[in-house]
Order: structure tokens, then sequence, then C-alpha cells
């Protein structure tokens, strides 16, 4: 598994150039290992993140992809909640198929711009008149950066109206180890013989290590030096990039 | 003491009309007791408030009000901090004196459609530059009810700068200790020789009791029923409005 997000979004940088990921990653997918891609990316539907990727090389297609949109459209439809999406434009047909009429839940997500005080007021006030206000959270990042600078992200939002109206939200995404089971299910794999590379070492390193998974972290992306000292957190192992976590996958695998 | 916010805004009634509160209010004035009024009000400035209040008939000035603004601009002085300002139009002339130039803090008030994605974003950028981050937030409200409906207050969005931060806002307003301890100061009583009269069981009733006064709760305004047996604040007693409070004040004052 491998997070895609924070590097096609911003001024994210995958790594150094010297060391093209997409070829380590289909290195990875001719290998007899199972791999699977794992984002909370919220404001591309996962059509648009995967058309990304394969421009940028990457062999990749959407049945590879666990996203929180479509796990979110699944717990919608089994416990035939109608949602109110507060959401940004660019994942709004993910949720093409769901019954949005009458909502009795709130789907928040990273909508961008489109958190105004009016919408924000609308959420709230949809969840102020449900007898059991729900909540789902498409992730729960406190910020990411973009070239214009740092930006708030769905956490913060999300926070906002858990205050006001005094609920929990639900989070599908990393680090929900529910998200992570899911992901796991749809390859086939138990935890114990899963990996997860991330350069989170919060969302990515400890949601997998809380699900039973070891867990790798990549000192690329959104990487600092102080997370090989995070005070409740402890990766599995840390590498300089993809090419030393593939180089080190495949000397295992074949032992 | 006496909130009088969620009197002068939106759809809120003081109580029923045939006891006009001014003249309990004036019958209180005339007495030997000091009065003051202890407001969270922060979308309009203490001489707008004022003037409004005086226009319904109340015998109030300035000097007479405790209000988040000028309490605010206090601290920034004593601190020597200089505040990014996310505020409401209305309130900005409180600040007209504090120097904004090359912010290190930010101050955060209900600021109504100035919470914009943009708005909150640069807020956001300004904490995260500092190397120890000053969060002061008027109040912490979680909403409140205009024509139009329920409306998030500021106690949500500082709940987002909070988390995306990773730190806790100094509020200044109810139910802080230290802004009924500056009222008391202003008033020059001590707090066990003060009683609060208010509409908001946990901001005016908890908080007051928090420092040391006595509280009568009212049943106007935003009172519920479920007060009355609210988890952990109990009111000292409850009045059905403000006439019942004086009376009572009036009759223990005269023992």
């Amino acid at each position: 598994m491998w997070p895609p997000r924070e590097h096609v979004k911003g001024s994210q940088t995958w790594e150094t150039l010297d060391t093209p990921p997409e070829l380590h990653f289909l290195k990875l997918k001719r290998s007899q290992l199972k791999v699977r891609f794992c984002t909370n990316e919220s404001q591309k539907s996962r059509g648009d993140l995967v058309g990304l990727l394969r421009h940028m090389g990457f062999d990749i297609s959407e049945g590879e992809v666990t996203a929180p949109a479509p796990a979110t459209c699944l717990i919608l439809k089994e416990r035939g909640l109608r949602p109110h999406l507060l959401i940004h434009d660019g994942i709004r047909s993910e949720f093409a198929q769901i019954d949005t009429s009458n909502p009795n839940c709130v789907v928040i997500a990273d909508a961008g711009e489109s958190f105004s005080y009016q919408n924000m007021n609308k959420a709230f006030q949809v969840l102020m008149e449900l007898d059991n206000p729900v909540l789902i959270s498409l992730g729960k990042g406190r910020y990411y950066k973009e070239t214009s600078g740092l930006m708030l992200d769905v956490g913060a939002y999300t926070k906002a109206l858990e205050y006001a109206c005094g609920i929990k939200a639900e989070v599908v995404g990393k680090p929900a180890p529910g998200y992570f089971q899911s992901a796991l299910q749809e390859m086939g794999v138990e935890s114990h013989e899963a990996i997860m590379i991330g350069d989170d070492i919060v969302g990515d390193v400890g949601g997998a290590q809380r699900c039973g998974m070891r867990a790798l972290q990549v000192r690329t992306g959104k990487f600092r030096p102080s997370d090989e000292h995070h005070p409740e957190v402890k990766a599995d192992g840390y590498v300089d990039n993809l090419a030393e976590a593939v180089d080190l996958l495949l000397q295992y695998a074949h032992q």
C-alpha cells in the first residue's frame, strides 16, 4: 500500500528525480506481491486521480485504489443514509448514484473554497435538525501545502461542526482502522501479511500499525526529521525513498 | 451583572412585554447595589451596543459594560502583542489604537460572513509562522440564533484553528474565570459579594460560579427546561424573568 495523495497535490514532490518512483512501483507490481494505493484524496474523484497518476507514468487502474469517497458511498448505502454533501466539486461525481433528498446525515470532505460561512452553517443546520446527527468526515487531515501556502484541511472544519453540535464524526480515511481494513479486504490479505509505505507518521504509519500491519515511513513528501522521534508512533523502518522501500520488500519476499 | 448580548441579537426576546426589563434594571440601579452588564458580544463595538440598549430604554453608559473586545485590547497592550484580526467589521473600531503590523498573535471573534476559507487560511498561516503561536478567542460560543436560522459562533472556528495548529486558544469572555474577575475588579467588589443573572447555564451560571460568585438563571432567552437538570451546573436559583430576579435581590439586600 502506498499513499498517493500528497504527491499529486500542490508543491509536494515524490523524491529525487534520478529514481523515478513509477518504475519502482512497476517493479513491485511485477513481483508476486499484491499492491494497492491507499489515499485520503477527497478533492478528486478516483477516476481523475488515476488519470493523473497514469499521466505521471504509473501503471495503475481504479480497481487498485482505496479512496474515501467510494468507501463512504458503500457505508451510506449499507446504512440507508442520505447525505447533505459539504464537498469539493471535484468529487461530486462519486456521489452521483446516492440519494441526497431529505438528508439524514452530513458528509464533509476537503471542500476547499466551498468552506464558506454559508455552506458551513447549512451543514450545521442539517445536523441540528436531526435527532441522531451523523457526521461522516473523509479523512481528518489538519492541513496541507499548496503553492500558495499552507491550507486548512477537512479535519479542522470537522472539529468546528463537532464542537458546535456536541457530536463526534465518523472518519472514513487514514488513520481510521476500518479504512485500512477495507483496503486489506479488497486485496484479500490479512493485516499481518501486509506492509504500509507512507510519508505521514500518524496517518499512514500509526494508522496501519493500529490495524495490525507493519509500516515503513519514507523520508519524502511530508516527512520531517522529528518524525523519527515521534512521542507516540514508531515506524517499523525508515527508508529514504520508494526505491529503497521496494528493494527492501523484494529482498524479504525472496527469503 | 446581566448579559445583554443574546437579547439584542437576532430573534431572541427579553421576556413578556408586560414586564419591561428596562424598568426593573432602573429599579436595580437606583438601589444601593452596584450593577454591571457582562456580555460576550463580539460583532458590535461597546459604543454601538450601549447605543442600542439606550434606544431600548436602558439607562446605561459604556463604563458599565464589560465586553470582550476592550478586555482583549488591555491584554494585547500588557503583553506587547500585535494581532492579526479575524473579526467582524462591526468591532474593528475597538482595535483602532492597536498595532497590527508584523503580527505575533491572532485574535478571533464572531466574524460572521468574514469566516471565509481564505480568511481562515490567512489566520492559520499567521499562527503557523510563529514559534509560540498565540490565539485569543473572544468567547467560545457554539452557535446562536438569527432570524435566518442557527449560525455557527466563534467557538466552532476557534476549534478549527486549535486542531490545525495543535494549540489551545486563550478565551476572553464568559465563561473564562478571568473575564468575570475583570468585571468584578471594575465594580470593586469581591466574588462572594456578587451575583450573576443570566440565561446561559454554562456560559453565565457555570462560569460565574467557578469564579466564586452565586448565579441565577432566568427562564428567558436561550434558557431550556433541561437546563434545570444540567449534568454539571446547578444555578443557585431560577427566576422567570428579570423582574423576579430584581425583586429577589432587593428583598435580600434589605435584610
